[in-house]
């Protein structure tokens, strides 16, 4: 199943596609698309309703909001594609590297994206997004991991790798800046991705090829990167993992990189997930 | 003012300091004491409420919760202290050094602290708490940024300095474990205190005194991290910062480091902000 979050920034409503592609509405069964949702009976009803047909058909045209109403936190994997490492100068991880976006630079995946005052290396990543469904605390093996996965959905890691590598040690300082993390459009429901491990993904800027990578080269899968954070913390019903990047960012380029610039448009894509399309303005 | 959350875990209701140190519940006037209350008008109605009397009183030896409920955020400042940059063997630094910790790590001022599984390094740091009441975005100078602070509290900033250092690159992996950041037992307005740049903040481990310094000796104040902060991400009402901890962590000691362990009592005091008492225990 495909749920998604439709309406004006603040407002959305909840939404599903439905066997014809349509789009329906949700708000008059569930109140949103959040952690209770996912951690209680929602995705079920939702189904259940979407399949029972009647729901209101909404225009198709309207905004596509992020498909989780905003996550507890958001973490991510760093250089979780040999590709992405070898470009960066990085020697290949023994385990996971984990840092933390802030849970309000989630945006809309065709929302526009802000270059930070003050910066020159805004970057782009493409990543196979996580959306947790049940709390996750020490989890003994990916079997156990792999039931804690509600859906995937499209993630831009938006980076700025001045404030990321530069200034002062830790990089979280260039990974949360407002609007650096479109997601969507889709929560496509996980028995609906028959292998997460063999999803093309690719991001294009300006109509050029960027990235172009199968999550079939991350060195660790989604259910080992699930099972690992959760010895370290608790995941909880709408958290959102971001999984790494493959390779062809612009920090990986030659000089002179071609870092994002304001009038640029960003697109990606992931098999199966759809689309996002952002253009790039100026905080 | 001092403001708190009290009851049982996950119902905490909110509450108040009254002129004669009585606990006076204001959950007949406002939901909760969190981002919108902040945000919005709730200092003002809950100043003019306990001023005007009347407002039922608490039970004194009811359980106190975490002065803001869930934070969106909260943003750490590494190495903020001269004696603890040299205790850790670091270099002083140049601008703010930034982490992030999970906001579910948020725990009542006197709940108890679990050592993670497999963890032989965890440690203590008792750090001053921002709490941030209006949205901060590019701030200016650091007069808008003193308008941005709410108030302030305790924040027990617990590190597992194994997970912290040495697997993988990233703090956040030490700083997000399940209860490591105590919060409370009040949000004291900020406008009783007088100058957060003086104020004596002590630790305990066992009754022995291990930490003992002064927000006089932070390399980057208060106004100048929250400025700081908001060039690079938007904080919100609600959000917490914690500022950093002086010398007298385990991290810091000569071998074998007193690092915690179970059955350990952690007391921490910062002058005019109240006193948290923890006892350790395991995941």
């Amino acid at each position: 199943m495909k749920l998604l979050r439709v309406g004006t920034v603040g407002q959305e409503r909840p939404a599903a596609l439905d066997a014809h592609g349509r789009l329906v509405d949700l708000s008059g069964l569930v109140a949103d698309i959040d952690g209770a949702f996912l951690g209680g009976d929602g995705i079920e009803v939702a189904r259940a309703a979407v399949a029972g047909g009647g729901l209101p058909v909404l225009d198709p045209a309207v905004r596509v909001g992020a498909p989780v109403a905003r996550p507890g936190k958001i973490v991510c994997v760093g250089l979780n594609y040999s590709d992405h490492a070898a470009e960066t100068g990085a020697a290949l991880p023994a385990e996971p590297i984990l840092f933390m976006k802030a849970p309000n630079t989630v945006v809309g995946p065709n929302d526009r994206v802000l270059i930070p005052r003050g910066s020159v290396k805004t970057d782009w990543e493409v990543e196979l997004a996580v959306v947790i469904g049940r709390t996750a605390r020490y989890l003994p093996d990916e079997a156990t991991a792999r039931a804690c996965v509600a859906g995937y959905t499209i993630s831009n890691d938006l980076s700025e790798r001045e404030f990321q590598l530069e200034r002062g040690g830790q990089w979280d300082k260039g990974k949360s800046c407002e609007t650096f993390n479109p997601l969507g459009p889709w929560l496509v429901t996980a028995d609906d991705v028959a292998d997460p491990q063999q999803l093309g993904l690719r991001l294009r800027v300006n109509g050029t090829l960027r990235q172009d990578g199968s999550t079939k080269n991350m060195i660790f899968g989604v259910a080992e990167i699930v099972r690992y954070v959760s010895q370290f913390m608790v995941l909880e019903p709408g958290d959102v993992i971001n999984t790494g990047t493959p390779a062809g960012v612009a920090l990986g380029m030659p000089e002179p990189k071609p870092y994002l610039r304001p009038g640029d448009v960003l697109e990606l894509e992931i098999d199966g997930l759809g689309t996002q399309r952002q253009p790039v303005g100026s905080a």
